[in-house]
């Protein structure tokens, strides 16, 4: 049983990824989607969202990505992750794509490119999964 | 005039830093510290602080000290951020204590270590920003 | 007057790319590519090739293709720089391929992918490099 | 039987680390300590050490941290690293300080501070290094 986009929005109800809004709308093992709509609380002083909520955004697709290509009774964990900060995060919608970069044994790495609605790049993020046998 | 650490916390009413509900308790030019208190909507899957929440948190207390140090008329943005993650974010509450790495004319770097109330490292982040020139 | 990758190469005499053997094949503004052959005293024990042979491989590429960006006058510098490893260094040559993730008039940022002669990925590197007006 | 300052240069006969010229003056578990001299042929344009001279050398001395603190039998490879630059590596010789974020049974995350003989900071590197049992 594949996990779907809706299967992982619903999984993470009651998390930080319901609190920033995320929304995930496409899950394969190559590319997991997801979008999240601006508002007043994620921003920054200034109005653009936050350094921390593109950082989570990112994260939280990169974990559910991994999720998605692990093997039955496995669990992951994040090691470490690092962003590059390109533009504001501005309205309406941002929209996260995690690509994998590395899909081992023993540690997954995923690329995560975050747009703007209009299609400029806010930032990328890169982060290391470690993969925990069940 | 200084910034002290009330002004700070003020300062993020109405952003994600009041979201998380991080409070700064300490703010001088070679340190700024600041607290959050663990909530069920902060975590991830399993009940650990989420990895978004520690990167959001040290990102807000890296960016303010590096307010602490701006001359007058300048401001900052982050070019971009590195997290170790090492141990989960328990209850009750997380402390963050950032420190300059390198404070320079174009820019500066801090590295923000995130500890449990028991002392354990929960995560080391480094942030690189961009002194913008009033 | 283009930068051309021969001229590349000839400008590294002298330096560290020389001592590494780093030969350019290819440059244009949107693509920079370059060769190192495997020789044992870039090894580390074990044989693989050093991380620290694959990062300034790298380092030089990025740096290579910045250069191949800048305005007139305008120099530049590396101010940080993120690898992942994925796979050994083998003989008998890599191939290290630079692409923008941005190219902004303050900083540029560079992605490197390194590979085997059979197509293998050992290391993706990310470098940040601040643009210095002429 | 410990592994003291001598037996690691030894070690790295043969490797990058002779080529660069590293010589290892301090070990035990918690810091190790080893030295570079400037070299032309270390250099990138313009003069100053070579970005990829840094990381190999902080690369060489976390890695031998990491040897230093592993179980018997067990091996490392470096899963990622992460290099700030702040000032120039200039002549006569370089100093690099490791000293460890994170040992676990999993991984080790090592700090390495490169510094001149004047005491001015060229690079901080942090690296992950996953243990391999044996």
């Amino acid at each position: 049983m594949a996990l779907d986009a809706g299967t992982i929005t619903e999984r993470f109800k009651g998390t930080l990824g319901e609190l920033l809004g995320i929304r995930f709308v496409e899950a394969s093992p190559e590319r997991v989607v997801a979008e999240l709509t601006y508002r007043e609380d994620l921003t920054t002083v200034g109005g653009a969202l936050h350094g921390g909520t593109l950082m989570a955004f990112a994260d939280t697709v990169g974990a559910a990505a991994t999720v998605v290509n692990l093997p039955p009774g496995a669990s992951t964990t994040t090691l470490e992750s690092k962003t590059n900060f390109f533009a504001a995060g501005e309205a309406p919608v941002l929209k996260a794509v995690s690509k994998p970069l590395h899909i081992g044994r023993t540690t997954m790495v995923w690329q995560t490119t975050i747009g703007t609605a209009d299609g400029k790049v806010c930032a990328v993020v890169t982060q290391t999964q470690l993969v925990l046998e069940g």
